[in-house]
């Protein structure tokens, strides 16, 4: 049995370096996971920069983490209705489960709660909350999904990002059978939006990116996209004039503004939906008021939800799709790191190397 | 038998004339209105300024038009289940009722319109579209409701801007037992979103108004406002410094913006909600980007609608709540005039005259 | 121009007889089909039979006509955006289109139609209400959508069996990603709703018949069924046990009795599903009283939705799927008949004849 | 500090004897309640007369307590928001709050919970899980609601039926503004519904009761019923002729039966509604298969809605209801009864006595 447990540890902006932790004792109601890889997004980008109000103690981040049950309290063991050597996905909020908000289902919204998976501090006993470790502490209140061992764990690892397209295509957005859909953003989010909207059968998906974004386009039609629309560039064509020919003036019944920082896209999907229309905003704008046209909500009669984190069902969701086979998965992984090239994980998502191509990038602790 | 109609027509910005137009004649599909009253709302005022994109022909204005069925075809009568001597509330949108839009309920959405009471130039016959009339043409796709002879006429003449609180607090943003809901803008809107909120049981209702919208705020009062905030001039108080102070920090399940051009409120709308909150935007901003704090939007997971109109169903529940007494409805109105000073009553509830106390003005031709 | 148009009119049960009827001479609001097709459901054959309150007076049957615009006039072109060629099909329901129900969405409980193809006496002029018929006419209120003429004329005429599978699995149901469904009918229906759970992602459909259902069974497979369970004869299958062990005790999301006449179906259904479970009812049984576990109900926290008829929601989801080739839907399609040939064409989808194997039938007056 | 505590313990069918069980210790997850009330509903009577599958073990039955914190464990005075001195109501299910069905806010639906208030065994650690005890263990995962205490004790005792009443009607019944509203059953969860569906703007709620019912059917139009119909005895009314004779032939927008045992009242309620109704069914019949008119829920597009037990949103606006003093709650309670006196309180309520007036009825154990 391994005693000391290594893992990235962040110290500040852009500063991770490699530390060693006594690996956890496990009690009645807690466990530990062997971490197989933990999936990168933009906020560990911004987190690596320093710029998401970064715990101010050293912590371990990722906070998408999977991996195989190695110690497992009796109790806990029952609760989660898990045993050692199953594979779990794990979610990022570790909620208190006693409030009203987590009783009624909304424990996104738990303000009781202390913990967070690539968030929590290595101040806080057992210091290993973190991913991007050779183990995880499973700690009583955690949130896991059973995930099926015969998936490539690359596969498996992206049970984060299709959630985050089923819940906010699917759930929050509504996509249904026969829609027209406009996903803003070519990121990994904006082709699992494509896949979920897709896998309700909208007849119709829409995708925009940049011309540096051509290969993830083309990706995106191997996903199911019908129609991918570049919006920079001399070519470039306007996202809602490009709607209007597609669907001969009728409009979208749903549009997604995937993209962080970029202000205009945030009317872009204003104008890209019919009246009575539905438009997810999930793309963060750096904490500033972003200028809006909203006499187009009302006069439209728009619906607009903010798209905060994945849930349960739609981690579910996403699991099931992953398993059923339905896609082609394995595409949109790009690049595989150790756990000791986290910085240049980060980086690579972030596109601040010479290397573009990035699309799903995980940390692999025992590569 | 009349043969000649006085109308009140709009011919260019804050020019209104009195003209007579033959009196319609009726057929088995259509019908005559002896209209009571016409109440007036802030897009009257914005139709009378001339910035509403206003109908390039003269025009009959008054889209709130009730009174009595003087004449009626019988397939008509048939249709809409009222005889001669019922009396009536019409709706501004007078749709196609053949579109896919108007088959599924969503006839506010309706492309394929071509007259609107209060809308339609009086080159297209019969002219007598508009509400400031003393008679005024019931079209085959005119929708109207029925409404109690009993009432005043005062207070039968508010069924629209009850229509919209119904729809915009209740309909639109699911105010109900037990709920927080803070209503931006004390016009006679916002008191109609307080009693729609309290008649549906939300147990603590905050309204938002100026320093001289003293007497206004008082009268929310009466309707059942728990709270009343006054939020300009030297005492003027951050709403949502007052909606947290209230909710013990817990904020609001609901919001409406119901001032019109005002920037500030959109936002204070959206701080004012709790995670997982809603939010209605009613006020038009004059088609310009307002700043907007859009990632409250994502990280609170709010919802924001936007509300276009009053349909059938809220306005049948307002009809249904203005015959139930259950509030002294006749203490919101303040004015009443003749069909000859119809701009008179617009300045008045524009607050464009010393009389500052205007909430519910309406136009009563035979008065 | 043909003169006389040829339709069969049933006179009584069981009893077809071929007559001509003038032409009807098109006028602006109205308009004339030349029926290409029309498919036969199983209350076609309760028509027939004389078991549904059956029309007094003679009368065309047919009530799922699509077939080509020969003549419109020039407001019904309009309304409905066709034109002549154009390939459409029809709803049952010509709703009065202006009382509150039609208003609000809800046109197939209008109290106030006094049509509906396949379903109007010959003596309410013109006479062709009916799809059995060279041409039917266009009423100002008929309610029609838009269908390729690209697709073969069996498969436009799939619309509404589709549409059904569409509205009770989808819309009513609430089919979604990752559910397990229960679909109780191996007929058209059954397969409909097959397809329409998973064109929306459901994981895990389940769909039952009798011995003699074995091609239909192995259809249902073609078409994505999960799951085949024979419930008679000697090697029959208790349907609630085969959910049990197909699911590992967690039962279904969705169940649906589709199933005419027979009692049992009703509580299978219930027994089907999971705590909070679904289920739709489609099978109408007689107007009998069946015995039923309500306790279930309660107990289990279910939902149980009455599926009456198909929408226009529905029809348009379905069209856009048939038109997507998504499915091969042409495996559907087993008999086709002339005009001559109705009677014998509904006794074949009723399985009176020796021809145990119809699914899709339908009727080609030009064939 | 009492070093006994006093309880009454149910060791067979209508047999209960006091007993004394050691006070618990409370540690740092758990807590003890001192039981002010406890009210009695009608499965108390089924559990008392032991048709309810009841415990093989003694328990001490009391499902509905509600009292004052004694003592509390730090980490749950944090996890629940409470302190020593609070009052708290109750929840009879001690969910998990670990599984999927916990997670999404489904509680209800927790298949691992193994305790229950009123339910569990003597025989289960620390032996005090019922509400007819001078005191109640607080397990980790009870479910609590603050309450406050200057509420009478017979009004606070309430928060259950009237959570039922709000559930019921408004939750899973959606009542709402200007609805008609039909409850069958005026027992003290029918006057609950009453009071719930009036508390949200049904313009129109209809009652029935039994002749001797009277005064039931008195006090359900002090809290605000609009009709009253007795449906027994000479001169008794059919409801579904009653309901059609008031709404004018356009019948009800819901109906709940709450009536235990009757058959009849599932296809009056069915009956009773318009055509895309609501019924909400909440009366147990035993286990039987009751004959029921299914094909008026195809045929009149109906939802019908299994009512189980009360959530913990359903509770929250119930207790906010009461603390509102909207109603005269006292008016509903008619007998208190001591810890000594516990199967006759339950004889009471279910009319064994010849006490004929029970609605409300409550065990104080310092009475």
């Amino acid at each position: 049995m391994t005693e000391m447990v290594r893992a990235a540890v962040q110290t500040g902006p852009r500063q991770i370096e490699m530390r060693e932790f006594p690996r956890p004792t496990v009690g009645p109601d807690d466990g530990l996971l062997r971490v197989e890889a933990n999936g990168i997004c933009g906020s560990d980008v911004e987190i690596y920069r320093g710029h998401m109000g970064m715990n101010p103690n050293p912590f371990i981040p990722g906070h998408e983490p999977m991996g195989i049950i190695e110690e497992i309290g009796e109790r806990a063991a029952e609760r989660w209705g898990v045993q050692v050597g199953d594979r779990v996905a794990l979610e990022v909020i570790v909620p208190c489960r006693s409030c009203e908000d987590c009783l009624m289902g909304r424990y996104q919204a738990c303000r009781f709660r202390k913990y967070g998976h690539g968030v929590t501090g290595i101040d806080v006993d057992p210091s290993l909350w973190g991913g991007f470790a050779e183990y995880l502490y499973l700690s009583p209140n955690t949130v896991m999904h059973k995930i099926s061992r015969d998936l490539p764990v690359e596969v498996a690892a992206m049970y984060n990002p299709l959630g985050a397209g089923v819940r906010w295509a699917v759930d929050l957005g509504e996509a249904g059978l026969g829609d027209t859909v406009v996903v803003l953003g070519a990121g990994q989010r904006g082709i699992a939006a494509v896949i979920a909207a897709k896998s309700v059968g909208a007849s119709n998906v829409i995708i925009t990116g940049l011309e540096r974004d051509a290969h993830k386009l083309a990706l995106a039609r191997e996903f199911g996209a019908d129609h991918t629309v570049v919006v920079d560039g001399d070519g470039g064509t306007d996202i809602v004039d490009a709607v209007a020919e597609i669907t001969g003036g009728r409009m979208a019944d749903l549009a997604l503004d995937l993209t962080p920082m970029a202000a205009g896209p945030v009317t872009d999907a204003l104008k890209s939906v019919r009246h009575g229309g539905r438009v997810v905003l999930a793309g963060l704008k750096g904490h500033r008021d972003i200028p809006v046209a909203t006499d187009l909500i009302v006069n439209r009669a728009l619906t607009v939800k903010g798209a905060f984190g994945v849930d349960a069902a739609a981690n579910k969701k996403a699991i099931e799709l992953l398993e059923s086979g339905r896609f082609p998965f394995e595409r949109l992984h790009t690049h595989t790191f150790g756990l000791d090239d986290v910085g240049l994980a980060i980086e690579t998502l972030a596109g601040e190397t010479d290397d573009q191509s990035a699309l799903h990038v995980s940390v692999h602790p025992a590569a």
